[in-house]
C-alpha cells in the first residue's frame, strides 16, 4: 500500500502518552496494518517542555500548546492522554467538529459528554475511538460492538478501578482498616493524594456509563449511576468504598464472600437500564471475587451468548498503550467510530 | 440505510445451523448494522430433508444440495456448518473462488487447508471468516487481528475443547478412572462415539493452529502440533488425554495441582513457534486450572498489554451462533476477512 500517511498529534505525555509516543517512534513501519495508512508523529503537547526534553521526548516535536496542534491542517489525528475534564473536553470537541480522528482514553470526558460528543461526530463524520478508557488493554469495548453484534445484552458487571480492588483485596488479606491501608497506598503511589474519584465510584461509573453505551445504546448520565451502598450491607451507606469497615470484610469471608467494588448495569423488565457501582459480597470462590490487585474483569451476560468474560491488566502506561495503538490502527483502516455499526445512542 | 439485501444460504442444520436460521428469520431485521445491509435468507441445505421438515425448519429454503446454493449466482454468503472434512471443504473452496462471502465454524477445514483458502480468498477479493472455530461465542479472534493488532504476541494457551475438560474435571471430582468417565460421557452426549478427535487432541490442535494464524502470522501444519505426553509426567507417553490415569490425577492434586488439557503456542527464541496440545498439572489455583467443565479460556500474553484472557462457553448451538450472527454483521459492514489487516500469512 502506499497511501498518505496518517499525521499523529499526542496530547499528554504521562504514562499512558509516553508509551505510545515511545512505540510510535520506535515500531512505527510495524504498526501499520496491512490494509491500512502508516502514521507520522507531528507533534506531542506536554504541560512543561523542560520536563518533557529532560524526559527525551523528540524536541522537535513538542508544543505547550495543544489548541494549536487540533487547529493545524496538517494533523489528521489526535490522541488525547491528557486526562481530566479541561482543556480535554473541549479540545477533544474542537478536533471532531473540524472532522479529525480521535483517540482517547479519557473515560471522564467520554462518559460525561458522551452524548454531544458523538452528535458532533456523527455530524462532521469524524471517528471518535475510545477503547482504552476502558480496562486498560483488555479488549471489551471493540468486542461488545463487533463481535457481540449479534446479542442482545442482559447485563454488564465488573471490576473496573484498580485503585479500589487494591485497597480491598490489601484489607482482605491483612485484616486492615480503609483508612490504613488507603493511606499506605497512597504512600506507594497506588491511590492519588485526593482520591475521591477512585474511592467514592466515580471513576468506575464512568467506565459502566461507557460499557453501557455499547452494550445498551444509551449513553446513561453519570449522575443517576448509584454509588451509595446501602446502608445495612458492606459500606455502611456511604459511597464507593469509603464507608467499607474491616469488620465489613471479616463479616463476609466468614460466609465465605468477598467484598468488592461491583460496576454493574442491567436490562430492567421495562427496558429501562439499572446501573450501580457499589461494594457487594460476592461469594469468594467465583471468578469475579478471585480478581485481585490492579486486574480488571468484565462480564457480559447476553442472548444468545450466554456469559463471556474479559480480564487482564486494567491499568498501566504499557497495557492502555496497547488499546491506543489498537484504535490507532482501526483509523487507519477506516474502521469508524467505537460505537460504528451501532445505532446512534438514544437520548439520555 | 438502503443497500440491496445479503443473500445468505445456511449449509448444515444441526446444533448451531437450527440456531442461526431461527435468528436470521426471527430477528432479521434487528441483526442488522447501522451500516451494513440488510440479510435475506434464501436456502438451507440439510442432509434430509424429511428430518428437516419435521424439525419445522421452512419448507421452501430447503434443499439437499448444497453445491447448488454455492453455485447459484443468487446467494451471496455461505454459511458453512457442515463440519468435517469434504464435502465441507471443496464447497468452501468452490464459493470463495467465485468471489463469495463465506462464514464457517469448521476449525478441521480453516486448520487442515487455511493456507489454500487465505491464497483463495486473497487472489478473489473474497471474505472469508470463522470466529466461530475458537472458543464457541468467546471473541478471541476478532479482539487478535483488531484491538490487539498493535502487540507482538509471544505466547498463547488455552483450554479449548469442552469435551476434554469435561472428562478431566469428572476424573478430578469423582476419582474415577479415565475409560469410566469417557463411557458416562458418552452415554450422555458429552463425548461421539469415536471419541479420538477431541481426547487425543486433534480438536484442540485445529483451534491453536487457527489461534496461531492470528497471532503469529503463520499457518502451522496440525501435524506439527506437539500431541504426545511425555512419558515420565502425567499421559503417560500417549495422545491427548488417552493415557491420563486417576493416579495421574491424585499426583497432581497433592501437590496442589490440576490436570488440564493445554493448548499452547509460544514464540521460541530462534523467532519460529513451538506449539502443543498436552495435559498439564496446572497450579489448581490459577485461573486456568479453575476452568471447569465445558468452559473455554484463552490467555494470550504480549507486548505492550501484558497477559488478557477471554473466558466463556466454548461450545453449545446458541452460544456458537453468536459468532456465527456476529460475522455476518462484519461481512454486511464490509469490514473482510478475520485476518483483515494483518499480513498474509508467512508460508507454512
Amino acid at each position: 500500500m502506499s497511501r498518505a500517511p496518517l499525521r499523529v498529534a499526542v496530547l499528554g505525555a504521562g504514562t499512558v502518552g509516553r508509551e505510545v509516543v515511545r512505540s510510535l517512534i520506535e515500531c512505527g513501519p510495524d504498526l501499520v496494518a496491512a490494509d491500512g495508512a502508516p502514521f507520522e508523529l507531528v507533534g506531542i503537547a506536554v504541560r512543561d517542555l523542560g520536563k518533557a526534553r529532560a524526559a527525551g521526548l523528540p524536541a522537535g516535536l513538542l508544543t505547550d500548546a495543544p489548541a494549536h496542534l487540533v487547529a493545524d491542517p496538517d494533523v489528521d489525528v489526535i490522541v488525547e492522554l491528557m486526562g481530566g475534564d479541561e482543556p480535554a473536553h473541549t479540545l477533544i470537541a474542537a478536533a471532531l467538529a473540524a472532522g479529525k480522528s480521535v483517540v482517547s482514553a479519557n473515560k471522564h470526558v467520554i462518559a460525561h459528554h458522551g452524548p454531544d460528543l458523538e452528535a458532533t461526530a456523527r455530524r462532521t463524520g469524524a471517528t471518535l475511538r475510545f477503547e482504552a478508557a476502558v480496562g486498560g488493554g483488555i479488549p471489551v469495548l471493540g468486542p461488545l460492538a463487533t463481535d457481540l453484534a449479534a446479542n442482545r445484552v442482559i447485563s454488564i458487571r465488573g471490576i473496573v478501578n484498580g485503585t479500589t480492588n487494591y485497597i480491598l483485596s490489601a484489607m482482605a488479606d491483612e485484616g486492615r482498616d480503609y483508612g490504613d491501608v488507603l493511606a499506605a497506598a497512597q504512600a506507594a503511589g497506588y491511590a492519588e493524594a485526593d482520591p475521591s474519584g477512585d474511592v467514592e465510584g466515580h471513576d468506575a461509573v464512568n467506565k459502566l456509563v461507557i460499557l453501557a453505551r455499547l452494550a445498551f445504546g444509551i449513553w446513561l448520565d453519570p449522575a443517576d449511576v448509584v454509588i451509595t451502598a446501602s446502608a445495612d450491607g458492606p459500606g455502611a451507606g456511604r459511597p464507593g468504598i469509603t464507608g467499607v469497615s474491616a469488620a465489613d470484610i471479616a463479616t463476609a469471608a466468614a460466609g465465605g464472600r468477598t467484598v468488592k467494588l461491583v460496576a454493574e448495569a442491567r436490562r430492567a423488565a421495562d427496558g429501562s437500564i439499572e446501573a450501580s457501582v457499589l461494594p457487594t459480597a460476592l461469594a469468594s470462590d467465583s471468578a469475579l471475587a478471585r480478581t485481585a490487585g490492579v486486574l480488571n474483569r468484565i462480564e457480559v451476560e447476553a442472548v444468545p451468548v450466554g456469559t463471556v468474560a474479559f480480564s487482564g491488566p486494567g491499568a498501566g502506561g504499557a497495557a492502555t498503550s496497547s488499546a491506543v495503538l489498537g484504535d490507532l490502527i482501526a483509523i487507519s483502516r477506516e474502521l469508524g467510530s467505537t460505537w460504528a455499526g451501532l445505532p446512534p445512542a438514544a437520548a439520555r
